[in-house]
């Protein structure tokens, strides 16, 4: 049964209150509720974090390497400038899916680049909040293709 | 019933005989199999395109104009210069998913850039194979949403 | 008698129907003919071509050799990156007038430069469907300037 | 009946005189005596002014609010950094026409940009000196286009 | 017996007419006729295509996979610029040989850089139409000292 | 009546005992407890906070979401990369004032530019100390404007 | 009692008249007698020139050096480029403090930069018509603590 | 007798367990022992901490500063991107020596440039575990120099 | 009799008064009362211009066009930008040699670069006030070598 | 009877003993040894010299020009910055070739550029030792061409 | 017993004579002396080198191949753009350790790259005369370890 | 009596026989020789050394630094980029000149950029020969104004 980390970066607590226009209105709450359904489904069980401090994200990503088998990770703003967080996916065995609810690219310049992409398996973006439960899907998938 | 056009870039012809530890041994021919298997069972229905010339591929995104819903286009090394692609996209009303089989951003510096992108509604990548699935999933989603 | 290349890029055949309120309701067909009304009020001729593929437009450019005094040409996207095109027009002997419906500069970072421009006799743009009549004018005016 | 400013930036004065080869030996005040003529032709009625003071070119932009229903404008070398002026072409309601007599992009790589280009209306450039009576052309029938 | 394909990029039909300052006054037909006779003399085989469309020359490329032991390529102005080509040329496991007329770095700053030499197995450049003949003689010696 | 959130950001806890020549020597308790004066004067009040958590100064922003009318905020070297920061003052929907204590301008490169300032409502910065006093009088203003 | 100049550069003569929803609709007479009474409750004196000449605002801040103890500057669109305007900040004795309507870092690019700010004492932005009145407070209460 | 804080940065915790072909097999425990031997000999104390969070460690930085005499500080990836951490180092009184195990230079191009060193002592990468025990000594004989 | 136009750009009025450590005690009066003690030794005329004003500047350069031989300029912080004065060197017939008291290459980035320099006949920099002596004198020697 | 040097830069007296899978175990002293061997075949004569001294090479390329008809250049590392060699290339009336062994532009980024190939009149790379044959015989058919 | 090379760059040999605020007053003999008892103690023997050509640094490297077991190398300001010298340090198999007194990094921008260090064992820096000693000590430490 | 060194750099002694249309037709030799009788007129004494060897040039400007009370210095192509020679003019103590015949801002864009004029005390350039002895005119006269 694959154990799957589900982790949201900074400001995604306020998904589905702001912008809207953007990111829709499922909450975060929603969102999780809706991968343990994706989850229990396949036979799998996830954990979900969310916080705004890159530390957390860290110190998450480190702590779960006993359990988890695969991570997906919406790391907000700090995809764009965090070498620690990217150190951090680099530094776990496990594979780790970026996701994001909007195109980054379809945004201002600095949104162009990710720093974490280059150390992650797979990417999904601009499904708003069903980008979620694609990456969910692909990671499983592709678990299962690795036994 | 959604009609979903499947645009295949450049050398994507070889796919499953070049370079398999990167792309994978499944043919292209088996992925639009798969597409078209998922697409049935979705109620959607697919045409499928390859070609090597840029005008090609603009040229079937214009045909299409009144038949598709939605395309899910692997541009391949068009991703990163071809603007005349991008305006292409751009011009026709149909949503676009940009799809890739391995992560761009994992690989030489100028592949982690995508004209494209912008004027597309979402990215899949580094899925392999699978990441067509997922595209073509997640953009009957996404049209349904819609309506 | 002048003999004039009038030469439209990628996407164009769009025109007058995609994003009128950048390039207007006028067809390439109807713009085709005024430049033709034009041209015969002048004395001159012309041939049209349109085409998607950066090949077709060199090969158009290459064919008309002995038979054109001069070209009107809108390069459409490849203006920012087709140095193959650009070396098409320093090949050929007759003069090229740089067109473009819409002010380049006024849109988009990547289309502030154009590749072709620095082999071209002029250019012009902003006047809509009208910046093709402008050209074809200066041009005939300049051809004339030299006999 | 049209109210047209034509005014002409830095050096320009010396039109016809300096570097025949590139600029012509037509001087600026033929240029605008036969701009006054086309003028006439078209029931359209012009007023000329040429300084090298970056000031007085803004001052002049302003000072014809009131009359003014549109301008043709070589900015010469301020083309390329003169943001002040490109901020009174923004702040003025008539619509301005980016004139040149030669094709800067042509020419060295400073002159690749244009700092106002981005609030004008349309750019000619490369005709010598009919690029005025082409832009005074499309800008008269550009301002019919809107009655 | 060595087979070989000569490719010949964009403008290169031109050759032997255009800029013969640069290119000298050899047609592109003797080029190739030169070429069967030095590859007769060393027993090997060639076969030449010449094409002003990128798609073409990727299909070519793809198309002699199991005839060609190896590719003597001028891509034209294509080096600086298609990434397309330079995953054809990636894809296919015959070794390519970059050939060049004129020093592409000898002239305007875009030709610094080719984007195909990198999957290339060398360069010839400057020796007029005898850059051929030297990367034939090149491939072929290198050739036999593979087997 | 106002409620202003004062937010400080890295290393400010210790002004007025580092670099004296550059930022003063007025604490940090004493320039909130002036702030408190000021804002009292006017009928408004302020909560303050400080830390050298990115993590802890988005999360006060969103806290204070159902309280605060506006906020004075000196990101500290934040200023010139936290993108998540930037996120944070976007996504809440009080004003933000900028504040900084020296004229970033007037040191180092990296210290020209700001991350946060494009979502702020206005920028005070270079009156030592007195920054914050007046950033909190023109946001007071702005927001007494706004009723 | 202190003597202040304050220097408005190009196109704020405009101010009230132009894009009321970026400068708000306070006229720059409004502007200069609220400064006075500022300047007057204060026991301080102010002068006020506005000039579209890069030219007069260097002659303006030189011929008052023996009369201001400070000065009050917007230097408009010259912000981004105008080192002339840069050296003589620099050259004169009394600290000046560079003044906004609006915020340059939330516009384009190009305004990111204040060239002129580096020799400043101090910057206030995005306040509207009430950023001088708070770059004047900031000014004076400077100017005492010195004494 | 000197007083040193040692300082690890994030992702330095999974030292000995993560990508020990780079890193080599001692756990981090392991080295700050080694480094409590080495100060002991040398009639110094040390006192370590390693956090994933960058505000825990500018608020250790802040903490011994009436304790400390000098700093062993290895920023992890924070190195190449943290201007608070450099903020933090340049506040404290005490030099701070820049540690890193291998070498940055010799691995990714974003890790070329460190923010954090040219407000930092002295640097010593390469040496494995052995990198911190010469910082050690290093900063003992630089510390003995001083008095 | 060589006839040469002196001409001092902006802020070098204040010369011999603002920053002595860098450019002297020496004023512009002086300076000038020497350069014309110079000429006459050498049987030359001078005549001295100096304004903050690029358009002067540029208006004086073209109005000694029938009377000047060579021109020794100063164009203080206008060449680091002037394009509008580099045209106007360009323009005039006689040759220019570009002043600078200090070595502008030994001061901030911005000033590495002379846009003026390129269309220059000579440059000297560095001497003070000496700096235009020297220049005069190369000048001068010059224009009897071309005669 | 051509003359013809063949100048070894920096390192290559190591080749054959050094990094064999990329440069071969050819040494350099078997290279001279058949390059005189193919001189003498063509009625030529070969002068060889290997120095690590940009010096000593600048001193043969002078030493030799009134002997030499033409020069085979390997500059080695020298190729991406010696700026100094290039003037000596351009400064001496003889034809040089440059030369490498492997493909550069396969290699590093600083590697993809050279200083020296502007002012050469050819370049052959990426043959291994035969990169050298290829050159001479390059270099005597284009110096028989010239006769 | 190890063989070490020491080898010091161009301007090393006025060490202790200029500019002994930044590099102390210890003399280069000096150093090297204590570099001789260091290398006693530890059953090590070194050899020194310095001098101002990059020629005779490449040449040494190379000479001392069949003797030394490491090197301690302080190349200067070939640091910066040497590429010559890294080829010869990646040249030979022995590891190089670069060795600079003070912290590049904390001086002039063109300082904060090493084109050296990527081929490098590891770096000390910032020590003054001392950091030969700490890389001499490690350099010995790495060696042992291989054993 | 002042002791000025005089130093040519790479290709100089080339000087007079190359490219005369940029450099003339007077030799070094000439050239010291006139600087020789001018330094004696003035009652100086000069020292001529020319090397195509960085290594040289530096040993020449430290061997006379008990000697020299000043240096004219023309780098030739190694003004460009030789930071060696940039540190060995900043760490003698007298003062030194650069001279260039040619203006390098008036050739190739590397030429616009001197990494050793930052260091130096003045600069002349664009007088040809003539410009060694207003360097040399221009030294002993500062020389003078410090004694």
């Amino acid at each position: 049964m694959a154990s799957i980390l589900v982790l949201h970066g900074p400001n995604l607590n306020l998904t589905g209150t702001r912008e809207p226009e953007i990111y829709g209105r499922t909450t975060l709450a929603e969102i999780d509720e809706r991968l343990h359904a994706v989850a229990r489904e396949r036979g799998a069980v996830i954990r979900t974090t969310q916080s705004n401090h890159a530390g957390v994200l860290i110190d998450t990503l480190h702590e779960v390497r006993n359990w988890a088998n695969g991570c997906i990770f919406n790391p907000g703003a700090f995809t764009h400038y965090s070498y620690a967080l990217r150190d951090a996916v680099a530094a776990v065995d496990y594979p780790v899916v970026e996701v994001h609810m909007s195109l980054p690219a379809a945004r201002e310049a600095f949104r162009h680049t990710s720093v974490i992409a280059p150390v992650c398996l797979a990417q999904v973006a601009g499904f708003g909040a069903r980008s979620y439960d694609l990456a969910l899907l692909g990671l499983l998938q592709s678990l299962e293709g690795r036994t």
